[in-house]
């Protein structure tokens, strides 16, 4: 009889766990984090506690720890100064030694007499927990290959920003509270005020204060920033992780919150891509061909773009991310072209590597009838043949490829500067620590060229690894503005490992390298972060041609010019944020 | 230093096979044969011969074997009967204790007073010897798997005729001479007389006298033989075997004699594939789709018949297969059914069966832009639908969505006979031993609908296995002739195993289930046969339209009539080909 419990038990098991898995493969609505397995306070510390829950402001720089009485925790008031139109973070900490129940965030709109910011214009979120990883062993950056997750030092670190609205919080835990406010364009200069309040059904409801100085400048809406965002996206992602099939109306609305969420950052590109792994399947989900190339039998090629346009035209049209549109690539990172060989009803590959007649004959047909597509779409002036982190040679071949197709066409490289092909490059984004020649720079900017910097895995600090300190993210806008750059690029806003919202660790590279942001749709502490950076340059850039006082200009731009990439500490970026912020805010 | 040489002639060993297989991965021209393990005729016993070599004329009946002196074998004079326009078959030996060097065949024209019969309508080949196997354990019939080649009796048997036309003949043994003439129509009634000569370097030529005697009856070229007949080509197996591009100019050069062989045996149809896999990988070369089917992401299908026209368009008009098109399948004998998928850039597949609605929208949408390509190309009226072996309900099913989607749509089945469907069908292929109703097959006949019956590995008597005695092949036309059938269908004419010239085995059915001609090409000894009783079943319809006499009528109809299934011996089927044909020649 026993046995045969057991059996059925099993079966009832592997039943629920299908039933499960057919309901929801990955998580999108709420779901329980990893087990915190560091050593943290003890019981008897946490029931030395006050035997109600607390909830003080804290600092949007500390990544507040799960079974830790907070640290550095502020008063009941948080006061802060926003730019008419600019979004501002800040971050509360509740905790408490007993469970709580049912554990709900909200906010009074923010008066300032009769005039408001108006409740709408306020987000709340519960911050999550998520598990991370560590830099290299040598803390030289985090491009390691990682497949044996034992191997790193591994801990749960609060990063994303949860859409569930109602959560218990588990005795002798902290759960961190992200304010976000939107500063409408149209609000009144003044100081505004309301209040935080979080409530539950087995504690008392507690209020912070809330103060918004708003002072007399004007961000732009972020579709007007000239900082020039790109953060590629991953499409394939978001389908593999919503289980919907690719380019349905299903994908397009699981998409759809996520790249709003970008364009509200400023992003400028479009990620398309024009063949199979351009980056030879470095991320978990791997990038396609957006483009249908046929090899018929008689030799000749036959493309279709309805994917291609599919994607391209959401992204323009209902999402509003319609400057630029990178095609990734002509040098892949395996020479390896993919097309569907019509005798053989077969994917096949061509290999073959710039130069080849056979590299040529791929991409000479291709470009050719690619650009008369694009001219036909009205799309042409805002595409880019996109190439990354590949050498001289290699793209000096593309080069003659893409300008044999069509002279007209735009490329784009994210890499290393070469004087030699600095004036082919409509979209040239350099990696940190690479400078445009000042004379070169203006040149590029009078002819309206991108000049950007990149970060990636390589950087140790600043970084938007899961486990890099939140004022790393900001700290990078600063850069932008500091290297005379027009903006910043990253590889990745959403290539998500397999389980993202608990583990944010991959095969390669240092945890959260990969994504910025959390399906559901959920933003990121790193997000967010990064977006301050972004307002802060675009603050900048208008403050710098604003300030007619010499002396004040000067002031702004020696804060500015600290932002460089030479030898800093975590703790020296926090610091620097800070300050320069508040010198920021000070105009 | 021996280990030294053992390696040495290990790597020279490895580098020679590497430089073979780059020059020709599978034999094309001479090769050489697999070793007879069987027991044979001594050395002592060959040496008892005359040193001199002996050449006479055999049995086309017989497979001679090749370390065997010879038995049955017959006189210096072959005479034989035929039409104006019949092809004839006769097998000569020539064996010997000494090697024979340089060994050439050569004929004579044939004359009858001023008239004559020109050496080019003789053709002589070497027959070769290829490995076969046997009947199933049981010996009824060769449907059995066959993955260990060991379990099954072995032999070197007589069939391929070769195209190299200079050969060493091995000292003891036997080398068999296939002669063929192909009687032009416009030869005048008469006897002829020509000569067969062996010659080589070192031995003194010998000769063989030939008497044809031409009767006054014309045999119609094959394109207008009333005889339907099906045989199935490979088209991926010629690509496989020549190692040339599917569907190159390359591909259709080296398949150009072997389907105008089969147009030369009278062949109606044209097998075309519509989709994957249609007998779920039966052939070593799996026969794919002609059909490029695209689901693009809106979920509409596109259609490309780039293939099915050019390989449809190669055998209608450059080979003359022209009077049918059978199109496989709609039940495939895997419910499982390709297509390019255009989201994700790769190869599906929808899994799905008859009255499934996925199965209802695959094919509806296909068949009825088949149609209307097929109506544009103007071959609507040639082409069938085509399934094999399925069962009623399915058939049913399927042809509801053919009728959906074009009402005149044809449909051809090869399986069991079925009255519920039997009016829906344009070609109906019995199974060996089924028999339409006499009514039907009349009501059919005046339809123009066609009739016909098929083998395949179920029969172990008769059958054109590589074992099978060689009057088997011709008593399947006979048996058309006796059944009331209008034509044969076998399902592969040329679906090769991997190495056929050397091994006839497969990992399933009896050997030479798959094909019944070489690469090379090369004919085969069942072939010739086969065709020879395609020319019998013509010739007797054309007698029994021709005699007036009611009792030579009777004599002709008594004869036919015995060629039914009723378990024959080899013996009493080959005794039956050969009385029966004595007969036919006497009109």
């Amino acid at each position: 009889m026993k046995t045969l419990s057991i059996i059925c038990f099993f079966i009832l098991s592997l039943t629920n766990n299908i039933i499960a898995q057919d309901k929801e493969k990955y998580p999108l609505g709420d779901y329980s984090e990893l087990t915190d397995t560091k050593p943290h306070d003890s019981n008897i510390f946490w029931n030395k506690q006050a035997a109600l829950p607390q909830l003080k402001w804290g600092s949007t720089d500390i990544r507040y720890s799960k079974l830790n009485i907070p640290v550095e925790t502020k008063g009941s008031l948080w006061k802060a100064k926003a730019w008419k139109g600019e979004r501002i973070n800040a971050q509360a900490v509740l905790w408490s030694a007993k469970e709580l129940k049912d554990v709900q965030i909200s906010v009074s709109e923010l008066t300032n007499g009769s005039d408001i910011i108006p409740t709408s214009s306020i987000t709340t979120n519960f911050v999550r927990y998520v598990m991370t990883d560590e830099l290299n062993k040598d803390k030289k950056g985090g491009c390691s290959h990682r497949p044996n997750k034992a191997e790193w030092d591994s801990s749960l670190v609060a990063d994303p920003l949860d859409i569930v609205k109602i959560r218990d919080v588990q005795a002798r835990s902290t759960q961190p509270i992200w304010v976000n406010i939107w500063v409408p364009q149209n609000t009144k200069t003044g100081k505004y005020k309301g209040t935080l309040s979080v409530s539950g059904t087995n504690f008392s409801p507690m209020k912070l204060k809330i103060e918004v100085e708003v002072l007399n400048h004007t961000l732009p809406s972020p579709e007007d920033w000239k900082f020039h965002l790109d953060l590629w996206q991953n499409p394939y992602a978001v389908a593999r992780y919503y289980q919907v099939p690719l380019w349905s109306q299903k994908h397009f609305e699981a998409m759809r919150p996520i790249m709003k969420k970008l364009a509200d950052a400023g992003q400028k590109v479009i990620t398309a891509t024009i063949m199979h792994k351009p980056w030879n399947g470095q991320t978990l989900d791997l990038f396609n061909s957006m483009v249908t190339k046929i090899k018929k039998i008689d030799g000749t090629w036959s493309y279709d773009y309805t994917v291609f346009d599919k994607w391209v035209d959401f992204m323009m049209n209902e999402i509003g991310i319609n400057q630029q549109i990178n095609c990734y690539t002509l040098i892949p990172w395996a020479l390896q072209f993919d097309y569907y060989d019509q005798a053989t009803n077969t994917i096949k590959y061509i290999n073959a590597k710039p130069g080849d007649k056979h590299y040529s004959d791929y991409w000479g047909n291709f470009l050719t009838d690619f650009s008369r597509h694009l001219r036909q779409k009205g799309w042409f002036e805002k595409t880019t043949i996109a190439m990354d982190e590949r050498a001289l040679d290699a793209m000096q071949e593309a080069l003659k490829i893409i300008k044999k197709a069509d002279p007209e066409f735009k490329v784009s490289l994210a890499g290393n500067y070469h004087t030699e092909i600095e004036s082919d490059l409509y979209d040239y984004c350099l990696a940190f620590g690479h400078n445009f020649p000042k004379d070169t720079k203006n040149s590029r900017s009078q002819k309206n060229k991108k000049s950007t910097v990149y970060t990636c895995c390589t950087e140790a600090i600043p970084n938007v690894f899961t486990f890099s300190p939140p004022a790393e993210a900001t700290w990078l806008g600063w850069h932008v503005a500091a290297g005379n750059y027009d903006g910043y690029l990253r590889w990745a806003y959403n290539s998500w490992p397999e389980d993202p919202l608990r583990d944010s660790r991959f095969h390669t590279w240092a945890a959260g390298d990969c994504f910025l942001i959390y399906p559901g749709f959920r933003s990121s502490i790193r997000m967010e972060r990064l977006i301050e950076g972004i307002q802060d340059c675009e603050k900048i850039w208008i403050l710098q041609k604003k300030i007619t006082n010499k002396k004040q200009l000067e002031k702004l731009n020696k804060i500015v010019s600290q932002f460089t990439p030479e030898g800093l500490t975590q703790k020296e970026v926090t610091q620097m944020v800070n300050e320069a912020r508040k010198v920021l805010n000070s105009f």
